[in-house]
């Protein structure tokens, strides 16, 4: 069993999404079709960027997973497939949307190619100048689930190779002159917690009783929610390893008022830091 | 063929229900994976709990039901699986989520059990604090369907018995002393009715020209939305066998600022009223 | 394979299409189910005809398509199922919502019948008056799906044959006495792009120097967003064939205030408009 994910900032309202379901469905019946999510916000690179990072190594070597934010169609941005770590394959517009299966989140650079090869599209010979998710990113993502399933994946078939894919700027957290580490917001989730660049291992030098201090408060870094009362701010250290500040059953984001790019600082607040 | 459905309040923006899908494939490949609904709102474990109840009857015996509504996560709630009327599974924290499923809306309590054996979550020794989603719900899940469809589910596997689940307190509606049936507003769906504690029994036994009055206004009951002109109020006993009221193609909610709580009141408006 | 698609305007966090799935799944487990959408705007038929109309194309033959945007639910309108173009199965309320499967925008007339062989539906004493969705469009998708999968499909048996199905009235463009065509603005996508309905045609016939007006602004038609900076607005030729109003990266309806039914004129601005 193989599986096409798709990831789009489409909405499914306009039919856009069905449609690439239609092209994979016709070209490899056999390949199982599931949405990661199609509420990206429009053109959001960053924000895909993330969502694929916390879903696609849970998913078994050998799935495709087709992710088209793509602020450049119609462009010469490249069409690419990679391989990434674990056997994952991704399929999409070179926007920047995989960076965080690159290095230096990864030991090393994807395996990569360009699609060139307009046999692999829906129509070789007229693909829509405006639609490349159903006319480009769907086929070939097809054709790839049906070599996997036959047991003979080869990404050099659809195109030449990519040195090194796009990455996006992803802020890089420092260690202040006075004492702890100041970072950034990356990203508030559905539940308004404010996914920050500050990474567990830097928690963890921190030392038991740190400290986090966003939006002009200080809060507590727990181990989870329920650490504290229902209602009051914490920062713990999230599902995918990075720090977040949080709101025991309600949003930090719009109490701090939180947004990407704010500052949050770690402190220690005991003799215990170090290393 | 056996599915596991997936029941959270998470959206599907920030890429965790990919995870959990991803950990549900690898598992259990076999296992059809599908989305009931990702737009529970935040911690609205009655709104998912009601959802829940319209969907999970019409499932073949044999479904697994994964429903992460968590206000409590990393806090001393259960983790749960049960086996429900008809064969359904179901799976997730008892936050009062399978309300629905228990008496008295069911003949008997669900065999259910709490999740306390590691060996069945993603990682035994390190669950993460903050996402039992991945980590604990959607690997029992996986590893239940497989039991199913080898022939063999076991719930006792998985950890000690519960004797009762959770629930969440459902208003009762009350007969009152000057005639009819005084209940109030469970629900508002996507289109605007409101559904109410009112159930389809009494609307019988009140008689073929019962009205309702609720915010202000009195509206008759009608076998269907079409017995009444384009605009107009009425009250029509819908789908889940519960009193709704509803405006014909329109929201009665917002016509009458119904929501959650407010009173709904039935009565007779002739002699046929009785038993 | 054979899948069953669900488009319906329910939104998913009631449960309703809950039920359709678990319905669809009791009666046929071989049938796939995937959603198209559940996000169309509530009882908005034009809205869900245009999404079908981009989506249904794309599918294999054998695909049935369940829509269910029912404005008229318990009235008197027809339930249908119909065979389209290139072997697409359409089966929901005949609310107009399959009007561009239909004459002009097809050379014939879809083979279709009315659902009056109530042994189809999911209990054919109680059809729920306020529900058709669950109780006789899911169970007819799932019973034809089944026949298609036996290489068996007959429509024949579900009902009487319908000789039209009913159509909205899609506006048509018209040629302009002082040269140019006026259309109107159809339906404004998830990205802000203005879909009207100027085909392709005569896109072309305007030749390569043609410019569009609307909102008060005129601007060029190309090829793709790309042909223009950043923030600027342009025409293209949309994926499914008509000219969109589009804002390169951003939203050429909140920046011309474009909404359904507002005039959109194409010029051309050269000599070499003609034929």
């Amino acid at each position: 069993m193989t599986t096409v994910t798709l990831t789009t900032d489409f909405g499914t309202a306009d039919g856009y999404v069905g449609a690439m379901k239609g092209v994979i469905a016709s070209i490899e019946p056999r390949a199982r079709i599931d949405d990661l999510t199609h509420e990206i916000p429009a053109q959001d690179v960053q924000a895909a960027g993330y969502a694929l990072y916390r879903s696609v190594p849970y998913w078994p070597a050998g799935t495709v997973h087709c992710a088209v934010i793509d602020p450049g169609v119609g462009s010469l941005r490249r069409a690419v497939a990679a391989r990434a770590e674990n056997g994952q394959y991704l399929v999409g517009p070179d926007s920047g949307v995989f960076t965080l299966f690159c290095p230096p989140f990864t030991d090393r650079e994807p395996e990569a190619v360009e699609l060139k090869e307009t046999r692999w599209w829906r129509d070789p010979n007229a693909a829509s100048a405006t639609f490349h998710g159903r006319d480009v990113f769907a086929p070939v993502a097809a054709h790839l689930a049906r070599m996997i399933l036959d047991g003979k994946p080869d990404l050099s078939v659809f195109g030449p190779p990519v040195a090194e894919l796009e990455r996006f700027d992803l802020p890089a957290p420092v260690e202040e002159r006075g004492g702890g580490y100041r970072g950034e917001v990356l990203h508030v989730d559905h539940f308004g917690n404010a996914v920050t660049n500050l990474p567990e291992r830097w928690v963890i030098h921190a030392g038991g009783q740190a400290v986090v201090e966003a939006g002009g408060k200080s809060m507590p870094v727990v181990r989870t929610y329920s650490d504290v009362a229902v209602g009051d701010l914490c920062a713990v250290v999230g599902s995918a390893g990075w720090l977040e500040v949080a709101c025991r059953d309600g949003s930090a984001a719009s109490r701090l008022g939180l947004a990407p790019g704010q500052p949050v600082v770690l402190r220690a607040t005991s003799a215990r830091r170090g290393a």
